[in-house]
């Protein structure tokens, strides 16, 4: 529940007058103003000084009980619980509640920023050129020629190949692994374990055997990008790959060699995208979907989770070629049926996809 | 073949009489008791002194030539195989076999502790408490306020944050990230690569653009837990993500933000659960498999692999929509017909799913 | 575009004259076999000096503009561009194009090798057996017993564990975890944040408990082999799991333990093997496929992204079980109707998959 600072004590926080936070996040008040918060919590959990966000509207039932300074509420949740024996405590009333604790919370609680310098066992090559305000922590290495920015955190671990270039504010977690060819833009967040610009996947056929293809280009990383935990992008074959400004990756995400996703998409968990494959602006892939080589989303399209994108899909809208599941022995029935669903007449077909 | 000490030489066992061993994994003794094994092995390559493990029917043939001292049997497989000719060596014969085997190799060749001690270039903050028997290995970081308790191992190139419990007789292998908020059980065993604690996947969208949604929970994981290589699990929004005791966790697992898994529950290679999702206790979720954000599965649930859970599940059995796979052209010719499965007369439908 | 050596300087390649390298690559040469060139590009970006490469029909267009010293094209794009109003310069024909790339850009543009040596930070152990040619980066870990041969990178960050053998030439990128148990050969490319031989997930269940099987196989990786960035591959549980020579391993890949995947195979991003599957030579195991434990597929299957494998697969051929997404609507409406599919009468039916 609590964030904890750097230096391991749990961390209260910036008070903020109801007022001001309403005004800032654009947000309805219901309640004083001069009422001071300081943290964000679930509705069960919170106490005195704490901003309460109901999460879901199960959670409706329990704001009669909480200890709450103020609570978050959409506009749908207030209009239902207007009088004091639904909601005893101030409140912080949105058109987007989602969106609105987004903005409270990071007033509240920002993250401690860790202080600049370098660990005893960070390793830098004399070429590299890093801004004085750069935090490097233990076992980070960076090598020859690597330029970064100012305020970056290289946390524990991370390695920063030869020549990549880091921009302002962004945060390399630990154990990362940037290698040459790799650019990064501002106010980026990688999380642990994220590999950026290892060979793409391929190989041409002789006799057999697999004859590797060098991957000579790199990896072009916007501003405001962030990567999941042990994600992986791969480099281009002689172009770069390229993920566009805005874009957010979850974990274990695969981005194949030449990728291009435009700006502001978003990837979820455990997705795929095959080498060359493009993504438009303001996409949203679901989890586990994936997309095959060369194939090219337009903008807006929004793939729902565990869907195969085949084919190139122009148009926005909502794509999915996901079964939900069913009993074991129903679903059997089915596909044993669905394995008889040929013409009537068991004449040949026409074959689709 | 061989386990390997942590000095590098092959390492032989603990030796054991057949009689007492057959006590303490409750097999019933076919043979010498006062025969002794200090080693597992497969019927193929056991040789004297090994207990060979009979791992699928197809090995009964190989029986009649094993060199090994004793074999361990399933009753089936025992009864089928009563005579010299078939079995020429003792047998230690079992209701599951696979059990035992996993008591007996237990028995015949623990783990070899590694011993106690900081690696020189393992780098320790003044404020951390560790037992004094814990194991850091090389390039180990320890931040500010994290506790380690008894015999904890935390193998080369792990980072342990600030803040984070990790409870006795724990190992964390190599290159583990323990973000800051995450406290682990006892007795767990976390393969390399593993990152507990990175951000959940969580943004509003302003004007097409992505907020973030800070990420102030923690995780907590249980005791006896197992996770695998590579696997991500990520904090929570206000409250923890829980993994509870018992569960075991493959490589290559993603567990969203706020998840809760259940005790003794089991996550195969590849599966996926996003933000919010909920297991309950004694489930097995298949490899590949992916669950939907907020999905509910009770007790007792079994997911077969590559299905997509997009509804919750409250009774216990078996689901499954995994599709197996036929010859391309065929394979075709259904979906083709699938696609054009519409109400006989093309009238409109209630939709599904 | 540009190669950077490890001194973080672009670099320009290894100049060959057209002649020569049409020899060396199977092409025919259109044009004067004494012109030079030292790098590859892609069509749109080449300059003087480079060899630019075709990669796909709609490049054509861009042919008559390319500011290339040379092009190199298929059979079927050659025949189409035959005059310089199309080609204005010299050209290398290939049956091939893809091969000829991969030949061409191995010859113009090899990797740089990094210098032997120890960095400072790396520790090794005084019983591992190092060639003296092997380079180590700083934080590289070697334990007791290892046995590492010439010309090996040993990465930044990179573990090789007790006992573990490493062939000549073989390249262990960064961050890499090798457990003990591991053997791997010549020529191999393992890139970053690759763990091989962690424990297989096997567990045995008591009274509703997971009880552990202990894994003591190992991992044996043959010659040419390359293994993507943060795939796995488990340990055998009593025998190895085994990687035959030549095969490629795309990201993010799960191999589970006991797997055997023959000579000359290639497995693509996000896929999964369960324990105990074998997958034959000259397999291709598309994106994000799985296969089932222990389903064995004969030589020369090709499996399309995201199939379910759940029987094994004797005869060579390509299979499927992928349905490519539509507009979610009409999807659903499929669904709804596939739900229904049931013999008609509704009376009891045979299961099948």
């Amino acid at each position: 529940m609590e964030r904890v600072g750097m230096d391991g004590v749990p961390w209260t926080g910036v008070p903020w007058t109801l007022g001001e936070l309403a005004r800032r996040i654009g947000a309805t008040l219901r309640g004083d103003p001069h009422l001071v918060v300081a943290r964000v919590a679930s509705v069960a959990r919170a106490g005195a000084g704490d901003l309460a966000y109901l999460a879901d509207a199960g959670d409706l039932d329990r704001l009669r009980y909480t200890r709450a300074t103020a609570v978050l509420l959409g506009d749908k949740e207030a209009a239902r619980c207007q009088e004091a024996a639904c909601c005893p405590v101030a409140a912080l009333v949105a058109t987007d509640p989602y969106l609105a604790f987004a903005k409270a919370a990071a007033l509240l609680q920002p993250s401690p920023p860790p202080p600049p310098g370098r660990a005893p066992t960070a390793v830098v090559h004399p070429s590299a050129e890093l801004h004085p305000s750069v935090s490097l922590g233990p076992g980070a290495v960076v090598e020859s020629g690597a330029r970064i920015g100012a305020a970056v955190v290289v946390g524990p671990g991370t390695v920063v190949g030869a020549g990549v270039v880091v921009g302002d504010y962004t945060t390399l977690a630990a154990r990362i692994v940037l290698l040459p060819g790799t650019r990064i833009g501002r106010r980026c967040l990688l999380h642990p374990g994220v590999v950026v610009g290892a060979d793409g996947f391929g190989f041409a056929r002789e006799m057999g055997r697999w004859v590797k293809v060098p991957h000579l280009g790199g990896v072009e990383i916007g501003d405001d990008v962030e990567i999941g935990a042990n994600s992986t992008i791969d480099r281009g074959t002689l172009e770069d790959t390229v993920i566009g400004p805005g874009v957010k990756i979850d974990n274990l995400v695969q981005i194949g060699h030449n990728c291009r996703v435009g700006r502001d998409s978003a990837i979820a968990g455990c997705a795929g995208l095959a080498g060359g494959s493009r993504v438009g602006e303001r996409c949203v892939v679901g989890g586990g979907s994936c997309i095959s080589g060369d194939v090219v989303l337009g903008n807006d399209v929004v793939v729902l989770g565990m869907t195969a994108i085949t084919k190139s899909i122009p148009d926005p809208g909502y794509y999915s070629s996901v079964f939900g599941a069913m009993p074991a022995t129903e679903w059997r029935r089915r596909v044993a049926r669905f394995r008889r669903l040929t013409r009537p007449g068991g004449g040949a077909e026409g074959e689709g996809e």
